[in-house]
């Protein structure tokens, strides 16, 4: 839009600061600074498919498309004639406590919360007009889980508030028709997705949209530029309110707030914009599965290097947790976040609000990533290490010493470590043997440096 | 419309024989003939609260507004959080078979059935793209209960099949709030009302769409005569099918393809347009109720008394039935329906296709009530006896008798009776004394008289 | 016994007045009167068969032995592993009431109740020691149904009480074991049936143990004459007390209290002992089945046959209906014990107390059945027709008419008939032409007679 | 016995080797082996109150005592007239899988598995002649739970697997009349009880009869020293099978083959006899709770600490999981055994077989914990460390060190440890600083000392 303004439009556009129903004008917006600095989220599965918890939150598709574990799981385990409806009145909900889920997500060390709305089932987590009988208030919890969350964070915590929404419903019948369509029929836009948009934003004032599902179709079927254009210019929120790129298979990974990419999205490289890795602790599911088996769940390594990595290459990570039809946060899951907080309340200066470096990974030693922050006018360069060194000595190739180099670890307090430049370029960094009750953490550490380029 | 055509203009709305949205349009059009002919049609009531089953159809309303034995029955036998919806999942259906509904309502000797397709709770008894998970094709029955029965009724019998539809729904949060806003807007008709009423038709092209639930607002806010100048001019029944006349609070008793006015409409005077007596063999309730006692049914005599004076005076009887949520007729009402077809067998002379008769109640005996009938050009007067008369001895006021006045009773085989002028005007019957054997039926009996004013 | 005793030792059986556990014993026990005279009873079949409510109380057994109807039953409704015990949550009661039982009861005419305490499939209807979480005060109705029927019975009306008592069960392993071992263990007897049988005699006293289940084995495996001396001699009842003759494969229909030999036992020729026709208003099952139709009920005609003719041969009628899991009387069953209370209120002098005549049934008009009765020392006979005479003249080849010959149609207020020898033996009765009106009943009269051999 | 045995009768003792039913000879009989090598077990709860899966496996008894928090919660989430039987149907088990179970069971390093097979509730886990319809093959799992997981522990590890059996019912009639009559009569013995505990035997064939719930009455109600007698005699386990000592009140840590005493008894010094401390890892709960937080379970350094006492005094530690109504072993639990299955690997040397050693908790690091063993005829202490020394130096008071004093750590690979005698007795021993990754594990580690009296 300014490209194309002249002389007086112009003017008249910058002064109303209004933002234009296409990408070109959307994506003109700046990102507000809290998502970028936030870093770590936490998104939140629950829904009907937290009823039959297993396999993933898939689950009424994998089923329809006779994926054979779930028809004989469902032989086995139901009567015939059951329905994926049926299970709502079993989302019962009755250890629920969001004050709760509040106190953990704040240990967490996570910035900001994500959870799901409404995914493709269609199920609304909220009391919307536009969902009667499918949604948590008319059938099972009979509560406003999406209110109830969102008080208790903002009531409890400083993090951010945001709500994922499946633009598409697997098995809406408009949808279908629509899509038998050809898309060229926008019933089911105009009958659920573009209403629910619109009173999840005015009643609940989300910090994030995090839209979902558009897979399935061009932006243009799902209206996206119009909500976008409404939301930045005209919501409660449109000040603070940040989104994804998931608004028409035509434009993800390319327009929107940032850039979500595929699942489990981990370039390792640098990005041009702004993005998030958006993952799952279940390595198989998003949704809780009552027979998820330990293996099944990430390490500590194994996340704290996603951490890593992302941070490094410019991303947000958004970590999946699945809550049981009960309203619980599973041990393990709690067991996980609190390890995380724990090891961010140590390193998490090396993480919260820094920027990339110039070097991401380490050029000698791969299980090292960069993260770099400027304290009091002072630049500083974070590298990661996912390993301890064979030796107890680091080599490092990127960073390039100077006379006013210093070295430490971050929560170890026997004090600086000694250096020297490596031959070859880079650093070599004595680590201290150290008393087992000095190491900082069980799992990747982060080494401070000062006075490097 | 035609009243006010003129030359040219008339010829051409002629023509094009089309309906106008507005009541003098659709007030215009002649009732099909089948409609006035068949006077006994059977109204089946089956819905989600068939599963509660417990003081009337009314239910969910009578709950939400805490009726007393409605609040402790939940109290007693349900978990604290039990909402209606989730009774959806026990309308199990697990013994409906829609042939033999079928032939049951032809043993009756109805000429059509109407079968609820959607209740004032919203659910729809066919699989509308409008009802997703509230609909008898998603959750309960997981069957198109509309489809099966229609079907049915037309591949077994002979009887025409209408739909109840209600315009209104309790707790659709649209149509809360269309009514919050007084009924300036009109998104409840826009999502739900309209797209059902035109699938509704389009799919199961029903003899009758019979109208409920227009209580709640005008005629306008309903969208009736645009509805109705469709549903004349171009549905696929454009030719046969009958509406009532609930189509607005303001209409109701007014206008529509026949008037059904309040529910139990028994006027006992003769009408001046074709009108329907809806009324429910339970006294009080349509829907089935499973606590429902032996003295709550009509008898057959309350029933035929029914008959006669709703026939006499030009109306239709629409009897109500209502339907476990196992999808059974009980055996009350297969021996209520089976009688008042064994009853019509016998009379269903004096009632099927009959007219009015210039008396309908007669001046001496009060329990005596007329219908008329022109066989091969020669008029026929029936007198339909709810009581035997004391004596043996019928006196009736109404009949102007002749020399050729012939005297005789429906399903008696024993000849014609003796008469004589009855002093004070009118006829005096002597009735033989029957052999056990030979009288026609238990209870009411139809004198036929011909040669008589 | 008493056959064999001679001289002090007889006087010495006399004095003490008790019964030994041998059958000769037993049965010299003189019949209570008021079992005779009381000639209908009510059976009423109740238990956890009530919940799938399909083919009939043997519901369990017939599963298991792999009937098909009720494998596909099971396999289109319930999920896979679902157990027979797990139906007995739903033996919900919720309309339990047993004052109205009791009302209706007494409205039936019956002068007698048998309810089922214990079917076939073990399952008590009362809180027993002895079938822990396998009664009806445990799970299910969580009531004491024996004690509230009985409660009822007795304050309400002046109806006897019995209840039924299966000796087997179908699926107790501790039964299946003795069985197994050919009846040498009675680990069953120890454990289960003894405990039970003396724990409701003392708790309930009922005026009848009707006794089933006990073709599997003979009496001796059943203790069944040292449990009838003690309930001879000892129990709370010991003087009004009445049993049958279900009390081993090698007794049924020869030892016990009154014979009912197989059920519907109706032999139509006089029998030497008091014996009771058990029969079933619904024909193909003694549980109330949900998807029973009109036609599978007995109508009133072929209900007053089954009496006539075994009142006639000196039998009591015990006819039965089932209840639903809801704890109700459906209609039909009201509406048939309805009607015969009121046929009994007309004929009952022909019924109650009567006794069997030199004749049974006619050898003329063989739907003609007899039963006579003396009193204030005139002896009357009555001739219970089954239908009406086709020319309203009754001929009967039994009766020898005399001078003092006086006939008359109970119910009917017309006066005496007129009647003459029948030339060839016996009497012709003139029926009068009545008055619709003055028909006693619908179907099946009495005709009294007075000074006839 | 042996001890008041002489001469001739003595031998004739000997050669019949039997046991009498009286504490002094059930008490002579000498613990297998095998018991006390183990030194590690783990005991499982699974039962109806899994089902529930609140507060703990009591639930029934806190439920009926009317515990706030179950009375809430049932009347927040059932109907009104639930009952604990009621839950039984529940019990899915549907992801229950034995080998898994046996798998992971085998990864804990534990050597004996305790499996509840009746709890207080009654419900037997085994399809027991005894427990009709109200065990696990009759209703719930419809599976035979112990046989399946005895058979898996059997062919797919070389762990002992015993059975845990409730010697007294909450709520079972019989029991309850045998407790008003003050035990005078044993009806429950006879009729549950015992034959339920010889079935057991019979059929499993346990390594262990873990008895409990001998509280509620002394010994001889139990008929305890008869069932021991036939156990010790002439079952079929007779020469392995290992008893606690919960046999009645009077003789809970008395009498039997080892002693439990009470739960989580640890009492920290020394005993005479073998002991077990029966602790479990929820610490709230020894049933599966679905709302148990990460802080009610044990931390690794909790349970190390639990288990290093333990075995220091002479105990054997049985560590009790819950199972959920699925059937699962949550993930926490799945972590936790784990890792102590890890620990042992790595420790286990210092563990198994082991005996205690003459200090069990050292004098001046009261952190430390010994255990002996012989290991090819040369004498070993260990010192299980809870935690490490702040500086690097561990001071030992118990050891007496001599000139072949040999000292490492296990697990680590790095060579000896530098010590010298502790100036006021025993010794210093100087822990090398480690490269992170050369530490064995992350919390306690254990000192092997060679050469120290």
């Amino acid at each position: 839009m300014l490209i194309k303004c002249i002389l007086l439009l112009c003017v008249f556009q910058v002064t109303l600061g209004r933002y234009e129903p296409n990408w070109e004008s959307i994506d003109s917006r700046p990102l507000p600074a809290w998502f970028d600095e936030s870093k770590v989220g936490i998104l939140i599965h629950w829904g009907v498919f937290s009823v039959p918890s297993i396999l993933s939150e898939w689950f009424w598709y994998q089923w329809e498309t006779k994926t054979p574990l779930l028809v004989d799981f469902m032989k086995n385990n139901y009567r015939q004639d059951w329905t994926y409806p049926d299970f709502a009145n079993q989302l019962t909900a009755e250890f629920f406590d969001a004050e709760e889920w509040a106190s953990l997500l704040n240990i967490s060390g996570a910035k900001y919360v994500v959870m799901v709305g409404k995914h493709h089932e269609g199920f609304t987590m909220w009391p919307s007009n536009y969902s009667w009988n499918w949604n948590a208030m008319d059938v099972g919890p009979k509560r406003d889980l999406i209110g109830e969350v969102g008080a208790a964070i903002r009531s409890k915590t400083k993090l951010h508030f945001g709500i994922y929404h499946s633009l598409f419903e697997w098995f809406n019948p408009l949808f279908e028709r629509d899509r038998s369509n050809a898309f060229k029929t926008q019933d089911f836009i105009a009958a659920k997705t573009m209403p629910e948009l619109y009173e999840l934003v005015n009643k609940y004032k989300p910090d994030i949209v995090w839209s979902d599902g558009s897979h399935a179709a061009d932006d243009w079927y799902w209206n996206a530029t119009t909500f976008l254009s409404w939301l930045y210019n005209d919501s409660p929120v449109k000040d603070t309110v940040v989104v994804n790129d998931r608004w028409g298979i035509n434009v993800n990974c390319i327009h929107g707030g940032f850039l979500n990419c595929g699942d489990r999205f981990n370039p390792k490289v640098l990005q041009k914009r702004k993005w998030e890795n958006v993952m799952t602790l279940d390595k198989y599911s998003a949704g809780y599965r009552r027979n998820a088996k330990l293996e099944d769940y990430f390490t500590m390594i194994e996340l704290l290097t996603e951490v890593a990595q992302t941070v490094s290459c410019g991303g947000n990570i958004l970590i999946n947790i699945g809550i049981t039809k009960e309203g619980t946060v599973v041990p393990i899951y709690q067991d996980i976040l609190t390890k995380l907080g724990k090891w961010l309340t140590v390193n998490g200066e090396g993480i919260y609000s820094s920027k990339p470096w110039t070097t991401q990974n380490d050029t000698i030693s791969n299980y090292v990533w960069y993260t770099s922050k400027v304290i009091n006018n002072e630049p500083y360069v974070y590298a990661i290490m996912l390993e301890w060194p064979k030796n107890n000595t680091l080599v490092l190739g990127a960073p390039k010493t100077s006379s006013t180099t210093v070295v430490s670890m971050l929560g170890y307090t026997g004090g600086n470590f000694s250096w020297k430049p490596n031959p070859a370029g880079g650093i070599q960094i004595m680590l201290p043997s150290m008393n087992v009750n000095e190491i900082p953490c069980n799992d990747v550490w982060v080494i401070k440096m000062q006075g490097v380029d």
